[in-house]
């Protein structure tokens, strides 16, 4: 690589972030091929949170998640086993297509993600100095975002603030897939005292994850868009942008927040 | 919403990126939902750069696209008619699945991009201080960024350093397809003699799309993943890191850049 500062030029290795694809296969059946940041372990966490937030697979629906490395070594397999067939009407993608004869619109989206998952639960309320101390906790622990940039993380936090996991990767989606996974596994699911924080914006799917997760509060460094604050509405879930020292927005359920 | 700002608290109206799902039919069959922000004229360039960039379409082959907007005003439909029927086969994705038979992984990727598309032609050469000067041109032209800092941006330039067509996007890969789709309807493709700027970080789809486009030079304020990079050595294209004031990293096809 060539680094170019000021009048300065060097030729230097410069880590980046690993992207490679892997595949998710569902009773044997290709379901998804997902660019993903590979790490050990990360590729069964992905698969099953992916299959969650679409609607495919609860964690007790799980008989087992296999994670294969092509031999190649850059690329991989995550083989996911149902304990019951795989419903061809499952997943709220689907459903979404079945139910929508019209042009596709934000209503039916919304009305989609609501059939699939109850709205979270009511509670837990979060002090705001606990809020402004999640950026740094996330980016303290973020070891390789300081060396490549290009890596977005997303992290499940206890009410008081304790982080609980934390994932990172080249795929916003995929690391909320990860932490939800990984939360799947230790049977935290549904996460209804918790605070999902993610690095970056806030879309519709990431709210779409979160519902189906059951998480009360999700957090951004930066903003919502709009299908993401109507399904957060209409969730019943606390939705927060532009979480920076010194300050929030709440563009959907204020009453979690206490302000001190 | 509620805004806090250290101690102060106050319920203002923010203007928040709009998100809303896009249906993008082939010769009346469902090819794909997309979330992106709306605007008049812009789902058909959306429609015909995600094609493109999915080997699916030439511009060429498109007798027409239609956008439709659902009624509810808050959803789209983009209608793509093709001069001839859909090739099943067609479409790098499906190729790639078809040729996988391994798990997948980067180097089946990258081939599969490279059946679909030529690499890129050689030249032109950019002048460092052009380059310098990109990411101001675009966010100076970016309006609604100020606004929401929910946006995307792309943008196409010519080698001097010239804006020719700017879009944004609450997703990163719906402003490039948008700025391909705009330069197929004026016969700009392949874009041979032109630079492709992207607001975020560059990952193996987006250098994917601009292989399609015949883009010889990608340049993003932020971090490419190591397939976008192989990505981009192998198609022999350009690619440009960190672009920010004072330097950037040059991460492919370093002979196309002119430090002066």
């Amino acid at each position: 690589m060539l680094r170019r500062r000021d009048d300065e030029l060097a030729r230097t290795s410069d880590s980046v972030a690993v992207e490679e694809p892997l595949e998710v296969r569902v009773n044997g059946q290709a379901i998804a091929v997902t660019m993903r940041t590979p790490a050990p372990g990360e590729d069964a966490e992905l698969a099953l949170g992916f299959l969650h937030g679409e609607g495919i697979a609860t964690h007790s629906g799980v008989a087992q998640v296999r994670e294969c490395r092509a031999p190649e070594g850059d690329g991989g397999l995550a083989e996911v086993e149902l304990r019951g067939e795989l419903d061809p009407a499952a997943g709220w993608q689907r459903q979404f297509y079945a139910t929508s004869s019209c042009g596709i619109c934000g209503k039916a989206s919304i009305d989609a993600v609501r059939a699939a998952a109850e709205p979270v639960e009511d509670g837990p309320v979060v002090r705001s100095e606990v809020l402004d101390g999640l950026p740094d906790s996330l980016r303290g622990s973020q070891r390789v975002f300081e060396r490549t940039g290009g890596l977005h993380a997303a992290g499940i936090f206890t009410s008081s603030g304790e982080l609980l996991v934390l994932r990172e990767d080249v795929g916003r989606h995929n690391a909320v897939d990860k932490v939800i996974g990984r939360a799947l596994m230790r049977e935290l699911v549904p996460l209804s005292r918790h605070v999902l924080l993610v690095s970056g914006r806030t879309s519709f799917e990431i709210v779409q994850k979160a519902v189906l997760a059951g998480i009360p509060i999700l957090a951004a460094v930066s903003a919502p868009s709009s299908l993401a604050v109507r399904l957060a509405e209409a969730a019943n879930m606390t939705l927060i942008g532009f979480l920076r020292p010194g300050g929030f927005n709440v563009y959907a359920g204020a009453e979690r927040v206490e302000l001190s």
